[in-house]
């Protein structure tokens, strides 16, 4: 087992790590920037080496700086976390390097699922099914009326130079594919000087349904069935759960075995997510695959009762897995607390909170590395704590986490515990009847 | 159900009371002391009496003013808690008489398991295993001899007005059973003024194992396994943990079996816990049974995945219970954090908590009512918050547990935090093997 691991990260995630290090007799590294020298990383890690000046580039982002930090502490293992260093294939190279064990994907991993392309072709040959559409660039309008006659409507246009919705159309039958054709790379054109189309499938009402995976060194990867995590705003995730309220045993089974598979295929190594959109018919297709915990990590860890940092940990340490899948019995749900306004637009509030007041008691987990005095620097995300409650059921986590954000109290900055309220009364979500377009027409309901 | 609950008690179960009502949807009123008007309960819950000054036999033993709050705020259910009012049978009357349910056990069950003699009686008619020994005072030393002789030695001798120890003599052969008896009798005259001795077989290496047990208005019991409190210190208990390491799949069957049979036997409606003494052979003995929710409970919750609180308050709104027994999964500690000084003879240490932090993370949970700010008052009873850790073994449980202590945080107080701390690392509690002996021996290690 590991002696020392460097914790090559910030936040809560750095705590949650350093907790299990503790809980396992590891000792424990934090580096942290000059914006961080209070955090509870510093204060809980057995030893703490400073990385650089609050910028990201210059410290959590700065290899040579963590190597040096890994050196000099004798870490024989790094934890990089999620975001900043943890899917980047020339720190997992320069890790290996130096023979220091980076507990994540290796770099040819990295590479293959961090090009969408790349990730996509693996998936197909893996047999794992992908949004359908041309492959590249479409040559003609011929093309296009022949692929999307072949996979069926409705289909999506879209600009091969594309952004910002232009360039994209949704066409829902034969006789509307010329004239969307024609807009499309004409809107394109004046756009981006670039008028190469291509064609997907449209997915309709799309969720956004992941698989937690966990692989070994012997080839072999279980799953730990899914997370809901279609509320999402502009691409981040606000809350997730888990089961999804729109699964069903069979779908269960069919996208398990398909991450199952994709992970042994490409014999991954550690605790990864595939990422589904899942349409209204319940047809499922691979989105990207994250090669890292998640954020969201703590709503599995709930109902399967252990320890996924724990996990990763023993596997990058060549212990074997059990193997078995798993179906939740229970119910989980996380709430990410952001240090945001969500009546303004959820605008970014850092500054000093006054004071804390954390929810407690059954069923309710918080990791958070703020504590009442502490100064959330602007320089990095604004998330300041995750609020996770678990029960028998949905409705019964729901209850419990209405109760837990009364009882939660941050002052001094804004926060989205507002928003994260007014959503467990929304109808649409209590029914569990939500896409990844949620958030599109969601309102705040104004301050009473 | 019910649409209003007063909870006539305070500090952290009053708190955990609220709470769950908050997730059912039923209101609360909170009552408390001038001693307590800053509580958390206080902010928490609904409505709020004030029912008198800081002494509890003004206040929170005080029946008529907890009586006249229910009639002002129109509560139909008292919630007593532990402690307090919690197996007062005249309590439990009264509250009958005025129509407010009594969230507990009638005034008879009360009465029935309120005096030893009585409820060891019962449980003899149950054929639930008692202690063995004398019915009542012993007439004369032959007496004494076959009595001895007919349930085997060793036996304990115990001065009937007896109490501190004094007129009490452990004897482990025959022979020397004329002496004690002498010696106990020339004893108890001198300090009691009454030489009347009782036998009972002597309990050797014994352990406080407790089977929780949950019956409703049918008559149906289950049990939902054990809790080992066997860490006491003058009869107050520490720590707790469950599964019991002592305990085997057979001894649980047994005493689960006994437990639910003495439930059934009196007709037990609501959760009430069985105590049992449990010998080295393994030989288990009614003690006594507590007709309330226990300060423990958490640990039970933590192993079977629901709430006791709800359970309670569902089978006193006539809801059948399921009837299934639990056999933990899992395995849960529990320390209780009392403002007490562990180097000074844990002696209390009331005032002001001048700075929180509290653990969190995974397998963490927390049950106070105590935050930064805080002034605990020298009334009542100097518990201020439960930590419970759970885990899959417990060995992750323990290191969790150690974990969690390095992280809590609670200064202007002393508090048994270090107390639990050492504990987690003394061998024999490591290896389980203790009994309600073990803090007789246990010294507190000097402050590095």
């Amino acid at each position: 087992m590991f002696k020392k691991i460097l914790i090559a990260n910030r936040g809560e995630i750095a705590l949650r790590v350093i907790r299990t290090c503790r809980e396992m007799g590891i000792k424990t590294v934090a580096v942290y920037s000059t914006a961080d020298a209070e955090s509870l990383h510093v204060r809980f890690a057995d030893e703490a080496v400073c990385i650089g000046p609050p910028p990201s580039n210059l410290s959590y982002l700065k290899i040579s700086n963590i190597i040096a930090a890994a050196e000099i502490t004798n870490a024989d293992a790094i934890h990089p976390g999620y975001g900043f260093l943890a899917e980047n294939a020339k720190f997992s190279k320069i890790c290996a390097e130096h023979d220091i064990k980076f507990i994540g994907a290796s770099p040819e991993m990295i590479d293959k699922m961090g090009d969408k392309a790349t990730a996509k072709a693996t998936m197909r040959a893996a047999g794992v099914p992908c949004v359908p559409g041309s492959e590249g660039i479409l040559e003609s309008f011929e093309q296009a009326e022949k692929i999307a006659e072949d996979m069926g409507y409705p289909v999506m246009l879209k600009a091969t130079a594309g952004g910002g919705g232009k360039g994209m159309r949704a066409v829902w039958k034969k006789e509307d594919l010329k004239k969307a054709w024609d807009s499309a790379r004409q809107e394109a054109g004046a756009a981006f000087g670039n008028d190469g189309m291509y064609m997907e499938k449209l997915i309709e009402e799309p969720r956004h349904i992941e698989i937690q995976v966990v692989g070994d060194s012997s080839g072999k990867a279980c799953h730990l069935s899914e997370r809901d995590c279609s509320v999402q705003r502009r691409h981040q995730k606000l809350t997730e759960e888990t089961p999804s309220p729109f699964m069903t045993d069979k779908l269960r089974k069919q996208m398990g075995d398909a991450a199952v598979k994709a992970a042994e295929y490409i014999q991954y190594e550690g605790a990864g997510t595939v990422e589904f959109l899942v349409d209204k018919h319940r047809s499922f297709y691979f989105m990207e695959m994250n090669t890292r915990i998640q954020v969201e990590h703590p709503i599995t860890e709930q109902v399967i009762d252990y320890d996924l940092i724990r996990e990763q940990i023993l596997v990058a340490a060549g212990v074997p897995i059990s193997g078995k899948n798993y179906t939740p019995q229970l119910h989980s749900i996380e709430c990410r607390i952001n240090a945001e306004d969500p009546y303004n637009d959820f605008r970014p509030s850092p500054g000093k909170i006054t004071n804390l007041h954390a929810p407690g008691g059954h069923g309710v987990r918080i990791d958070t590395h703020v504590y009442s005095g502490y100064v959330i620097p602007p320089n990095y995300d604004s998330m300041i704590a995750k609020l996770i409650t678990t029960a028998q059921t949905r409705e019964e986590a729901i209850s419990k986490m209405k109760r837990a954000l009364d009882e939660f109290v941050i002052e001094g900055v804004k926060t989205t515990i507002p928003f994260h309220r007014q959503l467990m009364d929304e109808p649409d979500y209590v029914a569990g009847n939500y896409t990844t377009k949620f958030m599109e027409t969601f309102k705040m309901k104004p301050i009473e």
